[in-house]
């Protein structure tokens, strides 16, 4: 069974125990002939992927009643396979949701880490630097790496711990969050988890 | 007495109670004869305002030990009137600043309404949405104009809500965040106060 996860800039599969990621820009999806189950948040190669008849969406099995329309489906499946967690996605955008027994309660859309470095940059040169994820949070910054650090992480950290719920950490930069959210749980397939309950749910194999 | 705080993009006079603005691009210094009492965030203009006698860098009378070097004299400004606050200043970039006793305690930089506003619609279209400042942060999101709301300000809010000290706001968004920091003090010209303060107590004038 092939799981794909369609993003802005790459396809994410899962083969069995294998995954990897082609480019959307030069990656034909003709060119697999097995079954594929996907999700996509690319609207251009959803439509496309319609005219495939071994590309499946998922996304046709999930009561978006639940969620909202214009959510990520990304967003949508990692919330499939917990009951009470906020449940952080870390990638070109972070997104945290919260569930409270199983039921979406709502969430928040957070820069990433390369959108929000940039940010600064662009704000002034003087705060063109990189993010130290060993800085000490407990500790008001007096330079100015620590101090941009601290804005874009601590804030979003003070948020996520007043809720007072288990976190758990997906997407590219989860080990990055990781060194802050020292008590999260990394679950780097939880979109894939997410996919594989919808087909069992669904019976699809 | 003319004072002025210089920025990225403008030159801020206060002239007695009359504050205006002057582009950075267009306007010359030289044009104003009288004494102007300035700070500069903008090194290129700070560089030639030296050699014109009647422009006085207030940053001259400031012991940087006490903050960083590399700290925006804006900043510095900001905290010379007050004793115990979190002293916030929503321009370009929203800087947080914490004073115990007076003293300098740290400060972090997280970006302004505008460059967050562009982060966002950069990151997707679907992300295409100016902010909300009336949402009910009490509530999370479910949608997506919210959502991004929520992920810009709440963070923010939650943060600097958990040092549990008064919150005085400045710079030319304070009015969008008093909606949000609902208990705090806007000041608009709380970098003027500072600047007036240090003449007195240079004994400039």
């Amino acid at each position: 069974m092939i799981l794909c996860d369609i993003g802005n800039t790459s396809y994410h599969f899962l083969d069995g125990t294998t995954s990897y990621k082609k480019d959307t820009k030069n990656f034909n999806p003709q060119d697999i002939k097995e079954k594929v189950y996907f999700i996509s948040v690319n609207a251009a190669i959803k439509e496309k992927l319609n005219s495939l008849e071994n590309w499946i969406d998922l996304s046709a099995f999930i009561d978006m009643k639940e969620y909202y329309e214009t959510m990520g489906i990304d967003r949508v499946f990692a919330l499939q396979t917990s009951q009470n967690a906020v449940i952080i996605d870390a990638g070109s955008a972070i997104t945290v949701d919260i569930l409270k027994e199983g039921m979406f309660m709502g969430g928040f859309i957070y820069p990433g880490m390369k959108a929000m470095s940039k940010t600064y940059a662009n704000i002034s040169p003087a705060l063109e630097y990189s993010f130290n994820f060993d800085v000490d949070l407990d500790i008001m910054p007096k330079n100015s790496q620590d101090a941009i650090t601290y804005g874009f992480v601590k804030t979003l950290y003070s948020e996520v711990i007043s809720h007072n719920m288990p976190v758990i950490l997906t997407g590219g930069d989860a080990l990055e969050f990781k060194k802050v959210f020292k008590d999260a749980k990394v679950d780097e397939e939880l979109i894939f988890s997410g996919m594989k309950k919808i087909i069992t749910k669904a019976k699809l194999c």
